[in-house]
């Protein structure tokens, strides 16, 4: 069968595409490690053919989002300022000049007073926004956790935790290596204790840190312990620094999310888990049946 | 004029020592940057015993403090647990055996529920013991940066924030090292207004740090703002987490003085500045007269 369009997510890390039909059903899929900051620029067109080759997607139009699009990716798409509709996220998509294929990428967002800035998970956003129920606060935890107030149609707000590039940065760079083992086998117990306390005192963060190191020489708190307390504590006081909630859509999945979803269990928020590659290749659909009304049905 | 006795403050990156006479008076100062964390074990007592010849030491008795006494340093002089009158400290001065020196190393002190240790810290403290109106709560700002509750005579509790390592990792090795530039003149403006936004929101830090990054995409912060403000949001997140202050004592030198200073002006909190190495000299002096009362005047 012949495809429609082909969704991608171009990140840092990793490039993934699917090839959907007319009524979105993939047809075919791409899993590589190429992603851009392995790649020289003269490399992005090249790889990016092998993978439409292999999925012989044709001359199907390529819809992409993530890194790809940030200036030290294969062109910048520049921010969509909020307060943003999804429609207008969409028509910024930028097109780039292929010969023979029309490849576009959807651009990511920005805050002011204060700055913030998100790539890659408008993406997901935009998925989140056909379905039910996706009003309200949406977690999407990462190496830049991003928190976002969603009403219908509409992106109000959003802000940014550092929590997951301090989490590797401690673990492996700090005092704290000598504590902890980022590869020990998850100590349940230990990140629900270092959730409580993240939770309970977020604006201590930085001497609970230390206290992990602490406790260790005093203590006697073991490795895994101290990897999972670690973790714990940085997403209790994420969690905390939110403010207020009644509850939240949390967009993650495989290890992420469980962690999510334990702290916010911790916490007493109710979340409702959304996995976080459907969430994309959902708003990528929504983007593209937006983009080229011919190719795709109105509903999938 | 023959020494009374060597005090020396021997830490992770350099070694400081110190002929003094009965009186107190230096006689002598020998500054290496042969610290522990450069030196082989084997090379410990050469190290000193070259130091203490250039001194014309002759067999005075030496005391000595910091990460010589740590696990990774020469010989562990265990912690002293809080809570701790000044004299126990000085009488856990750990001997070493050197064939003809008296060396002695003081102790680091710990705390229990939350867990946490010093070392190196004891030691200016001692130095303000001797020192008039220094109860009350004590900074000791630095890689790990020390808060201390003083009452006559005795520490009653302390607490450790990981500021300066965080500073140093953030602007190095996080996405933050994009938008900082370590070497830069000092931004007192950006500075007071970053310690006026983590004073506000400490519970909110790690979106703070990522704010910076955002604000110099957005906002065209510069570099030279980016880390003033990055400085400022740790350090005034590190004072919102001690809780309601009076005053405090400030020990500090060069330009981590200026900055606690300039922040505890920010927040409102007067400060009373004690030069850091006065503080440790002063401590070992008080050490020393103690563990040789017959070599020492009782006041200097």
């Amino acid at each position: 069968m012949v495809a429609a369009c082909v969704l991608g997510d171009w990140g840092t890390s990793s490039l993934r595409l699917w090839a959907v039909d007319q009524a979105g059903r993939v047809l075919a899929e791409r899993r590589s490690g190429q992603g851009m900051g392995g790649l020289a620029p003269e490399a992005f067109e090249p790889v990016l053919r092998e993978h439409l080759a292999a999925l012989a997607a044709g001359d199907a139009p390529v819809l992409l989002c993530g890194m790809v699009g940030a200036r030290q990716g294969w062109r910048e798409a520049p921010y969509v300022a909020l307060p943003a509709e999804f429609g207008a996220i969409c028509d910024a998509a930028l097109p780039i000049g292929m010969r023979d294929v029309d490849l576009r990428i959807l651009p990511g967002l920005s805050a002011a007073e204060p700055a913030d800035v998100m790539r890659g998970e408008e993406t997901q956003l935009l998925g989140l926004a056909g379905a039910a129920g996706a009003d309200g606060v949406v977690v999407l935890p990462g190496t830049h956790s991003k928190w976002v107030w969603l009403t219908e149609g509409r992106i109000g707000r959003f802000e940014t935790a550092m929590t997951g590039e301090l989490f590797a940065l401690l673990g492996s760079q700090s005092v704290l290596r000598h504590s902890v083992d980022l590869s020990a086998a998850f100590d349940d117990d230990a990140f629900a204790e270092g959730v409580a306390r993240g939770l309970a005192a977020p604006q201590r963060l930085t001497r609970l840190l230390f206290g992990v190191r602490a406790a260790t020489l005093m203590d006697g708190l073991g490795r895994a312990a101290a990897t999972a307390r670690l973790s714990g504590l940085l997403i209790g006081a994420e969690i905390a620094g939110a403010g207020p909630l009644d509850g939240v859509t949390l967009v993650a999945s495989g290890a992420l999310a469980e962690r999510y979803g334990r702290a916010l269990a911790v916490a007493g928020i109710p979340a409702n888990l959304v996995d976080a590659e459907a969430a994309t290749r959902s708003g990528l659909m929504q983007a593209a049946r937006r983009l080229w009304p011919g190719r795709l049905e109105r509903t999938a």
